[in-house]
C-alpha cells in the first residue's frame, strides 16, 4: 500500500471539507426514496467523482424472502382548501409526502384527512419522515403548526405518484486489490431531503472511495450506494459468492453532526474490524464509544444476519434515533459540519491504514534483544529513567514478533497507537531485524 | 409445556399467601430432627398436598463415609430446682434441649450444669439452636435472661429422650415428564421449630410441586423433603445412578423473610442453572444478590462435592447465617412474610418456564431478514424512533437463529427478558419462520 | 520440603535486618560497571555468603546478535582547574564518570567540556548515573551546582581508565533440588554505588540462597549474580538447554525502598509465578501493585524475549525510574530500611512456599463430604452461624480435591491464604482422606 498521509495541511482539510459541504447541498434537494428517480439522480452525480457501476434490477425480482418492489415516482403532490389555497406542498419540502404514498385526488373531510397526517406535537416546526414501503396506502407529514391550522371542514388532498413496474437502482464501485479479500463500505441512498442521515455517509464514502482509488491497496475494496434494507438484500442476494471474500466491513452513516464518534460493532463483537475500530477510535476520537451489535439500524442488520454473519460493523457520529432531528426537517444541511465530515473521513482513513498495514513478522533474533544500538537504533547514552515512545514501539515490536502477533495484537498489548508501531516494524525490518510472516 | 401464567391476580396470590402460612403454622411446633417421629409427621402432613413417598432406611446402613444414625426421640426435659420448679422446660419451647441429647435424670451442682447450657449473650431473649448428632453427650438451650437466674446450687436435670436403632426418614415426589433428564429440588426437613430455615423452604417447595404436577413438564422434576447432610447423602448413595440424569437443581431454603433474593451458584458457576437464576432475578427480584459457591451452607454441600459436581445451586431470600434470627428461636412465625412466600414461588414458577422454555432455533431464512412486514409481524408505517421491545425480541431471535443460540442466550444477549423472547419466537415458529432445533 | 517459618520472632528479624544492611554497605563504595575488578570484587564478597561459583567470560566471545565486550577499569579520573584544584573528582564518587569512557588527559575549553557533562537540573544536588558501554566517548556526570559553578575558560580533565580485552564476569548458584525443574532468581551487579538498584537484590537474593540451601527443595534452584543485559544474555547463551527446566523465576531489584511491593509479570502474564506473587502480595503486601509485562526494565526483557519467553516476573518495591533518586547519587544506602529487606525477603519465603508447597490432591471420598466429626476434624457442637477459617479451609480442600485442582487454585478460589490451604490439606491427608496425584 501506499501511504496515506497522517495530517493533511490545514488548507488542503478545509478544501476537502467545503468539497464534501458541497456535494451534500448538491444532493439535498433530491426526492430519493428505495426505487426511483431521485436515486437515479443521486448515482450519476456521484459518478461524476467516481467511476460507479449503477445496477437496475427489476421489478418483482426474488432477494431471498423478499421480491424488489414496484417502481416509485412522484411529481408533485398538495393539500389545498377548498379555495384552492395550498397549505400543505411537495413542491416546499420533499418530507410532506409519505414515501410510496399511493396517488390520490380527492375532497375529504378533516376528520377523515387527520388519519393521513403526521407531525412531531415534541417538535412543532418540524416535518416528520414517514414511509409506507409495503402498504397500500397515503399520507401527508406536516409540521405540528401546520396541523393546528387546519380548521376546514373539508380540504382536497393530490398526490401525483406512480407506483409501477420498473427497477431498483443501486450503485457499486470496485477498488481492485493484490488480493480478492474484500473491505466492504455500505452506505445507503434512499432518504429524501436527509443530510446527516444518508448525505454525510455519501459525502464522505465517496471522498474515502477517491483516497482508495489512488492507492495500490492490498485488499479490493468494494463501496455499495444502495437503498436501505432491500439495496442491501439485493447486492446480497446478487453477489453471494462475493461475500465469502469479505474480511472487513463498515456500513457509513450520520457522520457529519457535532457529536463524538460512535462505533457499534458487528455481531461477531471480536472481529477485526471491531478490534480495529476501537484501536484507531481511542487514539483519534474523543469523545467516542463502543456499543455492542443490536439487530436494528442500517444494513447492518442484513450484513450480519446469521446466514451471511458478516464482520460488518457501523461507524456514526450521533447515532440513529439519538438526535431530535433524526428522520425529521430537522435533519438538513445546517446539521452537518465541514470539520465533522472531514474527521469522520479521517477516522476512516486511520482505519484503513490499520486495515492495509496490520502484519505478523518474526523476529530474527528472538533469543534476547538483538543489539539495537550498533545500527543506530538505540540512544547510546544509557541510564536515563525512561525509554521514549520510539523506542518502546521498537522494543515492543521486537517482544512479540514470535510469528503470531499481528501488529495490531502489539498496539493493543503496548497500549500505543498503531501508526507508532507500524512506523517502528518499518525500521526493524529496514534494519532486517523481521521477517514478514503473513 | 403448558404456559406458567405469568402474573395472578391479586386475590388468588392472596389465597397462596395465607395457605403457605398456614402450612407453616401447622409445622411449626413438631420437633424434627435428623430423624425420629418428628420427620414423620412432617412428612405425613405435606402428604395430604402432594403424594409423597416415604422412605425409611435403618440405622445402620452404610451412606458413603458415614452410616445412617441411629433414631432419636425425645417425650420431654427439663432442668428444676430442688423444690421441683421447672426453670427451663422442653414443653415450652423445643429449641430447649440440644438436639441427639442422651437420656439424664440427675442432680447437678451449677458449675457442672453451666457446662451442659448454651445461650446467646448477644441476644438475650432468644435459645439458641443446637445439635451434637454424632457425640455422645447432652445439653440445654436457653435465654441468657435464664441462664442469668439460675443461683441455686444444684439443680435435678432430665432428659428423656431415646437413641436407639430405627430409621432415617425423607420424601420423595417425583414428577414424571418427556424425558428423563432431571430437575432437582431439595429442601431440609430436619430443624425443629424454625420457620424460616427449614419450615418456608418446605411450604415453597410443596406449593410448587402441585404447580409442576399439574403441567405436563418436558423435564422430570424430582422433589425431596430430606434431613440436612446424611439425608442428602443418603438419596445420593440410593440414587447414583439417577444423578447423572440431573441438568439442573436447586436447594431452597429461608425463602419467607423480608430481604431481598439470594442465589448460590453451584461448584460449577456456568452451569445452566446459575445463568436461569440470574436472569430471572435480574428481571423479577429488586434487589437480589449473586454469589458464589461456597462448600458450606446447606446440601449443595453433597450434592456439589467433587465425586457428584451436580449443577445445584441454593435459592434462599437472607441466607443462613446473615440474619440475626438464624438457628435461634427468634426464627419464628413472625418471621415469615406471604408475600415473600408467594414472591419466592412466583420466582421458581418463571425458573421453572426458563428450563422448560429454553429451546434452540434455526431461521429459515437466515439470509437477511425475512420480510415481517407482509406477516403482519412488523409496524407497517417505517420512519419512526425506535422499534419497540416486541419488535426488538423478535429481531434478536431471527439474528440469533443460528442452531446454535439457545432463547437463553438470545435473553442474555439482548438484555430482554426471557418471557418476551419466547413470545417472540413463538410468534416466529407460527409463522413458520423458524424451526425447532433441540 | 523443609517447613519455611511464617514468622520469625523479632529479635532474628532486627539480626537479619542488620545482616543485609551490613552487606549493602559494604558493597556500596566499590564502582562496578558490566566488565572489570568491581563486578569480581562483589562476587568474592557475596562468596563468603554462598557458595557461587564466578564464571569469566572471554571479550569477543558471541552471545546471540550481541558480543562479550572489552573489560573496563577505571583507577582515577577528574576536572581540573588550570590552577590544578580539582573541581569534580572520581574519588569523591564513582558516579562522577561516565561508565565506559576511555582514557583522557587533555586540556579543553569550557565550552567543549560542556559537551561531555551530565546533570539533573531537577534535582541540583545528586549526581546523574550514565552509561555509554558501546560507543567510545567519555563522559563526567556532576551535580547541578558542580555544573554552574564551572567559570574558568579551560580545564583539565583526566581519565585514567582502561579498556581491554578481559573477561565479564558473573557468579551463579545452584541449590539442586529433588528435580531439575528450575527456579531462576536473578539479580543485576552492574551498577556502581547506587543501593536500591542493584545491592538492595543482591543481599535479599544472597539471604534467600541461604535459606533455600536449608532446606531439601522440590525444585532446584539458580540464582544469578549477573551484570545487566550482556550478562543475562551471556548465561543465556551459554546455558540455553537449562533454560526448558526454568518453571518459575523472578528478577530482583529495588526491594529496599520504603514503597509498597510491585510484581511486574511475565511476559506470558498468567505463568504459575504470576499467579503465585499475585496470591502471595495479597495476603502479605499492603500496599502493592501488579503490573503488566513491558520490554523495559531489567534482565526479564531477555529472559522473556520471544526466543525464549520464560515464565519470569520482576519483584521491586518501588520500580526502576518511580523514585526520584532512581539513577542517581540519592540511590544511597540512606534510601534503604533495614524493614523493607526483611519484608521483601518474607514476601520471597512465602512465594518459594507456594512453589515448594503447590501440590494436587484427590480426594478418597469424593461423594458428599467425608465424616470430619468422628476424626476429630469438625466442631462436636452444631449449628453456629458461621464455620471459622480453617474449617474452611478443610471444605475448600475436600471440595476441589478433583485430582484438577492445585492447592493454589484452592486458595485462588476460596479466597483463603496459602498457608492456612496448605495446613489443612496435610491434616486431611493425615487423616488419609487425600491421595497425592502431582
Amino acid at each position: 500500500m501506499e501511504a496515506i498521509q497522517d495530517t493533511s495541511p490545514a488548507s488542503s482539510t478545509r478544501v476537502e471539507g467545503e468539497r464534501m459541504m458541497l456535494l451534500a447541498e448538491e444532493l439535498f434537494p433530491i426526492c430519493r426514496s428505495i426505487t426511483g428517480n431521485g436515486v437515479r439522480q443521486t448515482l450519476e452525480i456521484l459518478k461524476r467523482h467516481i467511476p460507479l457501476d449503477v445496477h437496475e434490477v427489476p421489478t418483482g425480482t426474488p432477494v431471498f424472502d423478499w421480491k424488489v418492489p414496484q417502481e416509485w415516482n412522484i411529481r408533485g403532490a398538495y393539500i389545498a382548501t377548498a379555495k384552492g389555497a395550498r397549505v400543505v406542498d411537495f413542491a416546499a419540502h420533499n418530507l410532506h409526502v409519505v414515501q410510496y404514498s399511493r396517488a390520490i385526488d380527492a375532497v375529504v373531510t378533516i376528520e377523515e384527512l387527520r388519519k393521513h397526517l403526521h407531525s412531531m406535537p415534541e417538535q412543532p416546526d418540524w416535518i416528520p419522515y414517514r414511509t409506507a414501503y409495503y402498504s397500500e396506502t397515503w399520507g401527508f407529514c406536516l409540521t405540528q403548526r401546520q396541523l393546528e391550522s387546519l380548521r376546514e371542514p373539508t380540504y382536497r388532498v393530490v398526490i401525483d405518484s406512480s407506483l409501477e413496474n420498473g427497477c431498483l437502482s443501486y450503485g457499486e464501485y470496485v477498488v481492485a486489490g493484490q488480493t480478492n479479500e474484500t473491505v466492504l463500505l455500505s452506505c445507503h441512498i434512499c432518504h429524501p431531503s436527509l443530510a446527516n442521515d444518508n448525505l454525510s455517509g455519501i459525502v464522505v464514502a465517496t471522498m474515502l472511495a477517491q483516497r482508495i482509488r489512488d492507492m495500490r491497496p492490498r485488499y479490493t475494496y468494494r463501496f455499495l450506494f444502495i437503498p436501505g434494507t432491500i439495496g442491501s438484500l439485493t447486492w446480497l442476494a446478487r453477489n453471494e459468492a462475493e461475500t465469502v471474500q469479505v474480511r472487513f466491513g463498515l456500513v457509513l452513516s450520520c457522520l457529519g453532526d457535532a457529536g463524538g464518534m460512535t462505533y457499534k460493532q458487528s455481531r461477531r463483537g471480536n472481529a477485526k474490524i471491531d478490534r480495529i475500530v476501537a484501536h484507531v477510535l481511542r487514539y483519534h476520537a474523543t469523545p467516542h464509544r463502543i456499543t455492542p451489535f443490536v439487530p436494528y439500524g442500517y444494513d447492518e442488520r442484513q450484513f450480519c444476519s446469521p446466514g451471511f454473519n458478516l464482520p460488518v460493523g457501523c461507524l456514526m457520529r450521533t447515532p440513529n434515533g439519538q438526535y431530535p432531528e433524526y428522520h425529521s426537517s430537522g435533519d438538513n444541511i445546517s446539521l452537518l459540519r465541514a470539520e465533522s465530515l472531514v474527521h469522520s473521513l479521517e477516522i476512516l482513513e486511520r482505519i484503513v491504514a490499520v486495515i492495509e498495514g496490520d502484519s505478523v513478522y518474526r523476529s530474527l533474533n528472538s533469543k534476547g534483544e538483538p543489539q539495537l544500538g550498533r545500527r543506530g537504533l538505540y540512544a547510546p547514552l544509557g541510564g536515563r529513567q525512561a525509554a521514549g515512545e520510539q523506542q518502546m514501539a521498537m522494543l515492543w515490536v521486537l517482544n512479540l514478533a514470535d510469528g503470531e502477533n499481528s501488529l495490531l495484537d502489539v498496539a493493543e498489548r503496548s497500549g500505543l497507537d498503531f501508526s507508532l508501531i507500524r512506523s517502528a516494524a518499518d525500521a526493524l525490518a529496514d534494519a532486517e531485524l523481521l521477517e514478514l510472516v503473513a
